[in-house]
């Protein structure tokens, strides 16, 4: 299934898009995509309920807005430096021997395609497309045989970063990872039985028209399945949470010289089966 | 105002402690104390409710489980080194120039007396007494001299950390923040008009007897209103959300030789005003 969530910030409701290309809005399903959605078989329930239901769903009106594929999670938790040429660009002189963990404010979640507001006085505003793993049940001890059972499914996140904060500001990433719009994650959920192999997908980047990521997650030093088991040793993962994987090489704070987001620049990423994202730079201002 | 919640995890009810010592069960105020209730003013809504229905409210039957004062918030911010001889206990060669910040999983969330478990293989389960700063209403961008009318009240924090989990594997600190059982937060929610001063309150904490932890949060590097402020250029702080503001010296990792816990300790601690904490620890097994 292809899930998405439309209509304005916080107000979102429920889509799926059909393999003939209809969206359907799925509002009469009665259930947000949030924690208790995932927890209590919503997938399965609303597959169910689209046998029945699907040719009489209102269909989504074109012009809509996407907000991020899932509700806003427990958790958002991202591995650093999982691929290598990213790590070495970043500055590391040798290969994670594990995999380094840190987490987003999920107050920073936004749609795939809203604007990336560049923090007050930031200079260092910068991209990282990922794949977002989304959880399905609550994980904890998962031997990495059994991780991708835990699975719901695949999304794409730009795991958007202020370089300053992070790296120059005292000490943890967080600080540079939290700001309001830098999660946007979508524009679709694809549960896994529609991803062959989340181990294997081209991913890409683009700034004002040129490439500058391209890769394919089979460059992961760490993979789906062992991170997810990984991460269940340290913490409980509840349903709807996510796991971003981390980046491939060609981040602004690995180029020479380093080059940050300016207002009305515009960054386009995608992941192969995923879908796409564009964001358009803008300066914060006050409300 | 006294808030607390009670009952069987995950199925807490709301409930007031009257300056009289009785404790009042609130269920029928129809709400818990979660981001929905801090945002749409729940604190006066309750004040108001209860000079009605307070005489007429059940009284908490004796024998109940304390939950956490709080529901489940969006995020557990944590601060970093924040007094001056912890910074040296921990391996510190100077202070922090601003406040160090990481994020503790909201999943490891627990009642103020429930047992904490040492994760499946841990050796270095530690302790810290610390202040946590719940928050009142959304704020981004918020001003020093305005901080404080962001905070709803004040709670006590043992924000529990695995050292090698947190320090030797891997770079970032939330790996060893984060396991289920690491954050009692409670027993009581003390509003802010009944802690004159925040800044200025004993706090200590003793292992199987012997107070080893023994302070006032006069000696924070960053104080309260200081901490929101910061805090909001990084991120939007959601009603409800946690700030736990440090700890003093006194942790495991500081003495010589270090002490962590094993199963059966007795982990008791206070904060003046906001009431005490007992947790046993207990070693994990499967469920």
């Amino acid at each position: 299934m292809k899930l998405f969530r439309f209509g304005a910030y916080e107000q979102e409701k429920p889509g799926v898009a059909l393999t003939n290309g209809e969206l359907l809005d799925v509002s009469a399903f009665g259930e947000d995509y949030n924690e208790k959605f995932f927890a209590t078989d919503g997938l399965n329930r609303l597959a169910d309920w689209l046998t029945i239901n699907s040719a009489s769903a209102p269909r989504v009106e074109p012009g809509f807005r996407f907000g991020s594929c899932i509700a806003r999670p427990s958790k958002i938790i991202c591995i650093g430096m999982n691929y290598a040429k990213h790590a070495y660009e970043s500055g590391a002189t040798e290969l994670p021997k594990e995999p380094i963990v840190f987490f987003k404010a999920t107050s920073a979640l936004v749609g795939p395609n809203d604007p990336v507001i560049i923090p007050r006085g930031s200079e260092k505003t910068d991209w990282e497309v990922e794949l977002a793993v989304i959880i399905g049940k609550k994980a904890s001890y998962v031997d990495e045989a059994d991780a991708l059972s835990y699975v719901a499914g695949y999304a794409i996140h730009n795991d958007y970063s202020e370089r300053a904060y992070q790296l120059e500001r005292g000490g943890q990433w967080v600080k540079g990872k939290s700001n309001d719009t830098f999660a946007p994650i979508g524009p679709y959920l694809i549960t896994k039985e529609d991803v062959p192999n989340a181990n294997n997908l081209d991913l890409w980047l683009s700034l004002n028209g040129r490439k500058i990521q391209d890769s394919n997650t089979s460059d992961m030093i760490f993979q789906v399945g062992f991170l997810v088991s990984y991460l269940s040793q340290f913490m409980t993962l509840l349903p709807g949470d996510v796991i971003s994987t981390g980046t491939p090489a060609g981040v602004g704070l690995g180029m020479k010289p380093q080059v940050y987001l300016k207002p009305g620049d515009i960054v386009e990423l995608g992941i192969e089966g995923l879908g796409v994202q564009k964001q358009e730079a803008v300066a914060w201002k006050a409300i």
